[in-house]
């Protein structure tokens, strides 16, 4: 891309509107070194990190996505573990490594695509770093989240007896999902308020995600195959050779909240409960019960 | 590469001595969704964020150079930021874009060199994210720093009158100097407690990062050209066509602090004053002046 300059005076100057000065929580923008932000700091006001990428055949095809879709998603996997976590989105930092022979306009409609995510919860892109080079294109998102008053909501409070519930219908994202999700912030926020013990963003696929909650809470789970609830996608994909129940349990980028909790969620799904055993059982009704082994993807962390 | 959960699991018992158990400051460690920290907070412990990537082909070549360097200069270049600003560094998240074919040894080579960079200041890896894919060798940092009482030194404080200075000798760095350097952390520090005015690190060359601190301030600048420390890698390189002089002032990647101030820095390399223009003179003596155009590298923001 030529004149990486101008695209950098572009984004200092596409601020949030009534952000034309500096705020303050934003006490130095885009633009310096480093931004400056000012915290509350204290328990109740901890601060959440965490980062994330998304690679040009792997999470999306560039031959494919346009650009301000690609920008969405990039920050809507990180707005996603922000909902994980019951956290509020505070402000994000991102790179952009850009295949060369990109055009300005292509690099504008990828940060539209992130501002387009973070700005509906008030997340300004504090800060980033562009480059061009002979590769394909490569974006990452630093997310900050704060935690305002409620106690982030691990992978490792999941207690025996806790049931286990879903807040959404499963498998197929392939089809087109994965691009075009919607994270669930303001419901992760809504549980962890709710005091759920464990929690977690179905970016690996369920029977993956659930293995990463019952590692670290020292559990097991049992989970009735009967009670997954399938997504349409699943059950269109089901010509592939899997079952619409196989998709559900072992597709990714379903990007829905997996947690448990000892009371009652009437208005999300069960989906099982928590056991002290060491292994994930896959119960399929009429005495038909088997390990529910993990195929979900392996590209994140 | 195979195997990536495995190299999660690596990661995470990857402890800085000493916080085998989470501390005050880092409540969730790596491996939840977000890490969560906590902030002091208020005006006195503002937080600071940046990011940076380094692409394989554009800053390191990833057929020459080990993994240990490379992750040390993917991490040295974020510290270098927090030398700019005069902050300290509290926290680094980071992500990789692994080619297919490297190996697990590899990628544990990668991230102890980010952290052989970083250990030194206490500035612990607290997440990450990693993936492998058909492309190129990515490294992205994000780092968090803390100001810590010390008022942040922005590019923006330069006063007309204020004299400039660099922090050490300038040019060449592409021998290999912009693999190994060593962030101005401490002296950063050091020159934001005696309030320099304006601060920036020399990434992009002294030509650039000049202007950026005279685009920012509203300020020109006249520099010296027989002050301008010149490093011998710069002489060695002379005969490409290029003056030593014209290395020192447009090659990038020094890593050395360029800084505005109104008082005396005996200790460092006086090159110039800021003035009341609208550009950069360079004074060559002998009543000879030129405008100093930036020629310096453009892949970083």
């Amino acid at each position: 891309m030529a004149g990486e300059f101008d695209f950098i005076e572009w984004i200092r100057a596409q601020r949030a509107p009534g952000a034309a000065a500096p705020s303050d929580f934003v006490r130095v923008p885009p633009g310096d070194d480093l931004a400056v932000l000012q915290w509350l700091g204290g328990a109740d006001d901890l601060l959440l990190v965490g980062v994330d990428q998304v690679l040009d055949g792997v999470h999306f095809d560039a031959s494919h996505h346009v650009p301000r879709a690609i920008g969405r998603k990039a920050m809507n996997r990180n707005l996603s573990d922000c909902a994980a976590m019951g956290c509020l989105p505070a402000a994000a930092v991102a790179t952009v490594a850009l295949p060369k022979d990109a055009s300005m306009e292509y690099a504008k409609e990828l940060y539209l695509g992130l501002r387009e995510a973070a700005d509906p919860f008030d997340c300004p892109v504090v800060g980033g770093d562009t480059a061009s080079w002979g590769g394909k294109l490569v974006v990452t998102v630093t997310i900050l989240g704060r935690s305002a008053g409620v106690k982030p909501v691990t992978r490792a409070g999941a207690r025996i007896g806790d049931a286990i519930y879903v807040t959404g219908p499963l498998g197929g994202s392939i089809r087109g999902r994965h691009m075009t999700f919607h994270p669930r912030v303001a419901m992760g926020r809504q549980l962890a308020e709710n005091k759920v013990s464990a929690m977690i963003d179905l970016s690996d696929g369920l029977s993956r995600d659930l293995r990463h909650i019952c590692r670290a809470s020292g559990v097991g789970a049992e989970i009735d195959a009967l009670a997954i609830p399938v997504h349409e996608d699943a059950i269109e994909m089901r010509r592939d050779g899997h079952t619409p129940l196989e998709h559900a349990l072992h597709d990714g980028e379903d990007y829905e909240l997996l947690f448990t909790a000892p009371g009652e969620f009437h208005w999300f799904k069960r989906i099982g409960a928590i056991t002290a055993a060491t292994t994930i059982v896959l119960d399929h009704g009429a005495g038909k019960r088997e390990p529910l082994e993990p195929k979900g993807w392996e590209h994140s962390l």
